[in-house]
């Protein structure tokens, strides 16, 4: 597309700075820096571009964008651009929204944060999160485009914009979601990178000297440059139009930009740290023509200039609803199911492929049993699209004859394909995951050693944040991994994972355990699951059921007036019935409860949660991790004490006393501590108050 | 040097060769395709090249070996290796050693631990983190030889070598540590990288097909390559040493290598996933010429040849002695302080210059209180080297005359300067100074913010395990950085960390908490710490000392026959003494204890504990954080009940109700509850049995 410039272009361009200026100015918290030199390449992508309607912000096909800019750092993300766009082209953001910026409860937080904010695709802030959740969002365009276009039919082929800056570019997590955009040649993302020269420590020259145009260039990028970002906007409008004809590479356009632009200290450090002071504002205002006393002023041809960008999205969708209605003429089976998709919803009756286990069948590894479930799901959920860290053989995630989603060149597989080769990226898998999540009509589920899911702390805690059903399968979850030893044996992640909000963290003891972890992850839509999986072989539980473990948590072997209680999960419930038969045999009555899910017993109602863990015999529980924590549900823990050892796993527990013969001893201990201790054992549960 | 071959060179990389194929076979665990597609490389450079002494492997300038290389990912670290030249140069590790390989307790566990076998410089494993410890090992000889060299004493100068493969090269922290190398111009740093093509899931083809070399040229690497690595030696020996030639960049040699060489299977994905049949093994004795039968075998001539390299060590440590003692007589100060570092001790009295504050002293930030404990000790202990991940103004680390850790032809420092600017590169900064505290005579801190130290959590764990003394300066710890929000809002962070066995993590509350934290973590030489810190102002506490804020735990306002214990830590104690005087307004006695440091107070003898934490009456835990784990010293626990907000801080903590006047009111709730219940009220730290 050829650049055809407007009269209305200057005084837009100008009024998103000054807005900037003004909005920071009056939050006195944030940056303006960064907004006012991205105003250019703002205006051009939204009044050029961008295909979305501001008016019906979840229309499928629209365009993405993603502001994962952080000129300074976390700290000053310029989101105030993104808040004006949103703003200027009508979305759900007023004025007075604007005015609210980083106040309490305002929908223009400190950073962009999906579902609570019209228009915010993805929640960024924490560096290299947004690029990384850019690749995700074109996978899903990638992915849903090659299962559903057909000639005449090009219903799914949005493009991703990522505004992204120096910051974003130091982190790992985009280096890693780079190198695998390459390969993965997504021609539809186009990251706009703010080529400032500007971090918090000043000048980049102190630590950040690589030429990344040639970084990009060797992961199979196209790499633009566009020398005068402020003011060129032909070259701009160029750049993204090249950007959009390249179909077989990412494009990343390095635009030459002074931050602060228009301020008196542009281009210096002097612009990130604070606010601008008000004369400086003036004089800002007064350069581009605006009065120096007027705030918050927005000219009447630019909100009028953003309509007719609103219109032509309304235009847009209009005719795209059209073309997928006689879509649905000519392809009812494929229009229901991606209406389906796009609304969420799984296929009815799906939980009816769940597997279901007698005690009596044979014992195995809770990975297993996941592979099982996958192999038994894929084919009712197409939905599921999934991939490991370069650990598929460990993590049995790969169903038979799934395809790889890849490049057709590669003849490795299709873009139709649902399994992605992420390669030893945990981080940006995970932040991926959360982009393929954000994009809708996917599941995405992604694997790796638990121990390494750590390696994606910073995309996982914003899983639970955005509220992405994303659905970790992490296995080879505790000392009984064996030989790999203490640098690959979790100790403090369960812990870690479970003090995450909204992260329903799924520690299964057998193959109907597997089940519900996946039936209630499948479910909550709006919730991030770890399903932390076995390498050894588990025995099926007498007790165990998909409706019992389903509720987070649950009696699997009961006694009445017993003298102890087991409370334990994974690979050690079988443990702990062990030490209750010891127990008996000692006239000892134990039961032992299953606590798959904290989150998802958490919810169940006090009443529930008091007949599995209540009051009349002391609690104790048992896990092969650190015990913090489990005071919550037990007045006695056992676990690791330290780190786990190198060896075979079975001598490993038995090193750390896990094992029914110690365990009943120690619960031995306990219940001779309780009676002499005397008086009334009260559940932990009950509490003085509820948080 | 130019290349001479020797006779006993073909045996000798055979017998490698061989020895992993044995080794491996009889753990029956692990895998030999590394190691044998590594062995002549490794021969060439530890027979030709390492200057190191085996019967001194702590001397201090030997050269640094890392094997990085996990050809498969974490699951198949080929650490047999480095296990074998280990032996065959004669370090501390018998043939019974090997034979033990992945058994427990054995010298040889599954991944190379630091400190626990002989030789093994640092803890490896885990994907990227060796190569980010080489970066650390290289920048502490840089440092330490412009500190300590003069002319004519050549002290520091050893170089760095990592061998690392296509799995270390996928992960984001071994980028960043790359750019960072390359910007600091590491001439000492040498990466073997084995180029074989082949990961867990088989080909690289299928997620890793990015132009490494022109990625590390981007950086400002020297890239070399060698066309077979199987068996041109020559070819090997000229790479390695055109890399020692080149002094202004890091070098990284593409080694092109067939996986597995020698095997039936060689070159393919079968050589990885397990050891190799009999059969096998038996065709590749032969195939070398040794006996099919004979296991564990290596010829006189091998050892022999290994002696000679070890002789070579022996000899140049001696010389290197001899040069110390005249650098003594020529700088007898230099000397002395080398010396002291060399061994890992501080100066004499360092702790004199912790500062130190009375109640009246104005209220400050920990962040500010932590930049003043800097300020202090910078001039008397020059171990400290530090640095941020480009939050240099937040963080407040930079003390004021202190010089970059900057290549000269930057003009913004020297290699002398001890201020490192990490770049916006969290997770290589962790890694980075678990290599820099290997490497010995520094005490390595960074800084991010607290909840941006989760991007390191797999370098973090690593430096617990490791025992390697690092200090994080985090700040912004709590929802009290308020606008910036939720995205930047630890939650989940304490508990995480808090779960690490041997990581010591601080929350100080005040002016000599926060000197006590630097005071122990600089004193525990085999723990890392945590110093989580606030951005907003705390008043000094009246009972707070160094002496008992070092105990990790104490009374800060006592009571005699108490109504309530309320234990809080950092920011919140303030607010804990508040509530407490409103409680006392209403007649109820109640106690305030500060927890700064639970790994530190778990340290105390029980009878100290017990009279922190006493029984008698209710203790409830205060934390602008998740409460989980406090239940371990708490009856009651108030805290966060999911995610923070954006706003002004204040108003963030009166929206969680994290004020005095509230918590005085939820305190007179506990107090009722537990009047109603009746019956003794039990310490929590009173247990049954302990691990």
């Amino acid at each position: 597309m050829s650049f055809a410039p407007q009269p209305t272009d200057a005084a837009a361009i100008a009024t998103i700075r000054i807005l900037a200026a003004d909005v920071v100015a009056k939050s006195n918290s944030g940056h303006p820096g960064a907004p006012m030199g991205m105003a250019p390449a703002a205006h051009i992508l939204f009044s050029r571009f961008m295909n979305a309607n501001p008016k019906s912000s979840k229309w499928f096909n629209r365009d993405r964008f993603v502001l994962s800019v952080l000129d300074l750092t976390c700290e000053r993300n310029p989101c105030v651009l993104q808040y004006t766009m949103l703003h200027l082209l009508g979305y759900k953001l007023s004025m007075d929204d604007l005015k609210a910026f980083r106040q309490l409860d305002s929908l223009t937080p400190g950073h962009p944060e999906a579902g609570h904010t019209d228009g915010i695709e993805v929640t960024t802030g924490p560096l290299g999160q947004g690029f990384a959740n850019g690749v995700g969002l074109a996978i899903g365009q990638a992915h849903l485009g090659a299962v559903y276009n057909k000639d005449g039919f090009e219903l799914i082929n949005n493009y991703t914009y990522v505004f992204c800056g120096d910051g974003c570019l130091m982190e790992g997590v985009s280096a890693e979601a780079a190198s695998l955009a390459g390969h993965l040649q997504l021609g539809n993302l186009i990251v706009v990178y703010d080529d400032n020269h500007i971090s918090i420590d000043g000048d980049t020259a102190c630590a950040f000297t690589e030429d990344v145009g040639g970084r990009f260039v060797s992961y199979g990028w196209q790499v633009l440059q566009v020398d005068n970002g402020d003011s060129d906007l032909a070259a701009i409008s160029d750049a993204i139009t090249a950007a959009r004809l390249e179909k077989s590479k990412p494009t990343i356009i390095k635009l030459k930009t002074t931050i602060g632009f228009g301020s008196k200290e542009q281009g210096t450090h002097g612009v990130h740290g604070a606010p601008l002071k008000a004369d400086d504002i003036a004089a800002l205002k007064t350069k581009f023509g605006f009065s120096p006393n007027e705030k918050f002023h927005v000219p009447k041809e630019t909100y009028d200039a953003y309509a007719e960008a609103a219109k032509r999205g309304a235009t847009s969708e209009a005719s795209w609803n059209a073309l997928l209605a006689s879509y649905g003429e000519k392809y009812p089976t494929e229009h229901a199911e991606l209406s389906r998709r796009m609304a969420g919803k799984l296929p009815e009756g799906w939980e009816k492929s769940l597997p279901v286990y007698k005690a009596s069948d044979s014992a195995q590894a809770s990975r297993k049993l996941s592979e099982i479930v996958l192999t038994a799901l894929s084919p009712v959920i197409p939905d599921l699209m999934g991939g490991s860290a370069d650990l598929t053989g460990s993590n049995l995630t790969k169903v038979k004859g799934s395809t790889d989603f890849q490049p057709s060149s590669t003849n490795l597989g299709t873009y139709a394909g649902t399994y992605i080769r992420y390669g030893v990226r945990e981080h940006a898998m995970g932040a991926i995951a959360n982009g393929l999540a954000a994009y809708g009509g996917i599941v995405p589920f992604v694997a790796t050693f638990l121990n390494f899911v750590s390696y994606a702390a910073g995309a996982v805690r914003l899983s639970a944040l955005s509220k992405a059903q994303v659905i970790w399968v992490a296995t080879h979850d505790s000392i009984g991994l064996g030989e790999d030893g203490p640098t690959h044996q979790p100790v403090e992640t369960n812990a870690h994972f479970r003090a995450i909000p909204n992260l329903a963290f799924w520690r299964p003891a057998d193959g109907n355990e597997t089940s519900a972890a996946y039936a209630v992850a499948l479910k909550s839509t709006q919730t991030p699951s770890i399903l932390s999986l076995s390498r050894q072989n588990l025995p099926n539980l007498e007790a165990s059921t998909i409706e019992l473990a389903s509720r987070g948590g649950y009696v699997v072997h009961e006694e009445t007036g017993e003298d102890l209680t087991i409370v334990s999960c994974g690979s050690e419930v079988s443990i702990a019935v062990e030490a209750a038969k010891k127990l008996k045999e000692q006239g000892l009555k134990t039961r032992v409860v299953s606590l798959p899910c904290w989150l998802v017993f958490d919810q169940q109602d006090l009443e529930y949660r008091l007949s599995v863990l209540r009051s009349g015999a002391p609690i104790l529980s048992l896990e092969a991790l650190s015990t913090l924590g489990w005071e919550k549900y037990s007045h006695e823990q056992y676990g690791l004490p330290s780190w786990g050892a190198s060896g075979p796993y079975l001598k490993v527990y038995e090193k750390f006393g896990i094992t029914g013969s110690n365990i009943a001893v120690v619960g031995k201990k306990v219940v001779d501590f309780y009676k002499k201790k005397g008086g009334e054992v009260v559940s932990p549960l009950i509490k003085a108050f509820t948080l």
